[in-house]
């Protein structure tokens, strides 16, 4: 998408690669106190201040995370961020800092990398955290996006996958499947496009699900929301590869079951609307589709009023004593087995275990 | 190399992405104290116990970094670890924790993550660093490996690249120019060998100068050896790109220039012996060949007595107050301006700068 559009695209050779990696973080100050040195020595340094240091690494790789046909380079350096500060969040920490690594071949001139930071730089505004290292590189084929993220949290706050009990609430935060339905709307487009590149691609009506899954955000703001109604999570994990999934991830740390009431899943009346155009069941993709980023939390049954009434908040299960969780159907209230059928990157296609 | 040889490889998808993960992650232990989470959470958490974080991250990609034609992938798990530790040990701190990061097209079987892991296993037994964190994903083509390496220090340890004066001595551990002679010798028996794949490689003689490049070390001892001698480093780097680069970072983030002394540039016999066999300068591969993973520090000069006759160091030049640096020629004294030649990852051929 990017060969020979515009005449004076510069090749990555005529800076090098320190002359990139310069010219891509001389944009970025910093703007957290615990951050002492950044980017332009071997390593970092940060200081934790008396607290626990978080950090997690996620990978997204062209023609296996994106596809380049429809995700501009600047959602993509945003998304990248925000799926890792998103881990951070589901340890009920703050993200304080990030590194990037892009590997990319040589069809990708300077002018892309500067997408993918002005993309990451944005992110970073929003979170407050401070890039403080990373590495530019070719590689043989394709774009391939590393960030590794730290956040700190107090010893107490730090919430694990394994911590629920029988009886807790299962609760999540903001609605589900939207992410995926974007995901349909811009394949579905793309197809007609490569049909027909004269062809407009319709975008209008589904804002929000092509939000969703285009510039998603990362829940940081639901520790502070947590820490105001005194609320204090029993386990916690953030929703990147599809409901299903990550309620399985959590009962299997926990040594418990769930049960998950179908119709107290949050949709958002778009997330319906474009479902139902596409024949498909929004529960479905809330269950399978992954990619919200929203987090799913467990507390104790004690705060439950405490969190009742709260708009980001719903209620959708409870853990149970029983090693298998189950969705409970609909009106008929049969018990369904939860598969995790979410996305895997490896399989490209929905994995089966 | 690695299609079709076995006929029992076992295909990625058949364990899927998180089995994928479990397999290789389950070898490892948790060795330091300050780890109180590791793999299979959102995160890591690590207790920093008062300390500063160090962090930085370092990509090899197939094709720019290495040639699976003659680097075992045993060994390029080991490597990949050790260039992070390198980067931790130069900021004059301790390695406690790695995060993994493994993006390979479909080619590679799990037996090939298992030859990775194994090297990387290793290089944590061999360090005391503990896995903490990392994904697989398939990518377009090729294996790129991302490594994070995080370490800790007391404030007052830590050293910049920042902090050389004039009249500084310049000092550089072990000997250099190893691994770019390694190097030769594989690139030309494999260049052999795929003219005619009957011919066995000849690899006596040379077994120095190939573990300098397939396998080289992290010098993480010598803050120990300094801390014993009572030395304080004024300023640090390790030696990835070759000594004139390393001097030149020195010198600008130092803003000093240094005087290189040629004739004290320490050179293995058998780094010389192979260079003179390839009618190359062993200089040349100490300067700009790089990849040696030695450490390059200023000392105050008070403290030359202190290390003047230590075998792992050698006092090789000093700061100026002149803004460039030099290498002094042995026997002439002339003076030759240093520049940084050292091998661009991004440019694949040295870079003028």
């Amino acid at each position: 998408m990017l060969e020979d559009k515009k005449p004076q695209l510069t090749p990555v050779s005529a800076l090098g690669e320190f002359g990139l990696i310069k010219h891509l973080t001389e944009q970025f100050g910093l703007a957290n106190e615990t951050t002492e040195v950044g980017v332009g020595d071997d390593g970092a340094v940060i200081n934790p201040a008396g607290k626990r240091i978080i950090i997690s690494t996620d990978t997204l790789a062209e023609g296996v995370h994106f596809n380049l046909g429809y995700v501009p380079l600047k959602h993509l350096g945003y998304k990248a961020v925000i799926v890792n500060l998103s881990d951070i969040a589901a340890m009920n920490a703050t993200p304080t800092q990030i590194l990037v690594s892009v590997a990319a071949s040589n069809r990708f001139p300077v002018e892309a990398f500067e997408e993918i930071y002005a993309g990451i730089a944005l992110a970073c505004r929003r979170y407050n955290v401070d890039l403080v290292g990373g590495d530019t590189t070719s590689s043989q084929a394709g774009l391939v996006l590393n960030i590794t993220a730290i956040g700190l949290a107090d010893e107490a706050d730090i919430t694990k996958r394994s911590g629920a009990k029988p009886n807790d609430l299962l609760v999540v935060s903001g609605d589900l499947g939207g992410a995926y339905m974007g995901l349909q709307i811009l394949e579905r487009e793309h197809a007609v496009y490569l049909a027909n590149p004269q062809m407009q691609p319709v975008m209008e009506g589904y804002d929000y699900v092509l939000e969703r899954q285009l510039k998603p955000e990362a829940r940081t703001d639901i520790k502070k929301l947590l820490t105001e109604l005194e609320v204090q999570p029993t386990s916690m994990i953030d929703i990147s590869d599809g409901l299903a999934s990550e309620i399985l991830h959590l009962a299997d740390q926990s040594k418990v079951g769930f049960h998950l009431y179908e119709e107290k899943i949050p949709l958002d009346p778009q997330t319906i609307a474009t479902a139902d155009e596409l024949n498909f069941n929004p529960v479905t993709a809330a269950l399978n589709g992954g990619e919200d980023y929203e987090l799913l939390f467990t507390i104790t049954p004690s705060d439950y009023e405490k969190i009742r009434n709260h708009p980001d908040f719903t209620v959708i299960g409870h853990a149970t004593e029983s090693p298998i969780s189950y969705m409970v159907a609909r009106g008929s209230n049969e018990l369904i087995k939860l598969n995790a059928q979410g996305w895997d990157a490896l399989l490209n296609k929905p994995e089966e275990e």
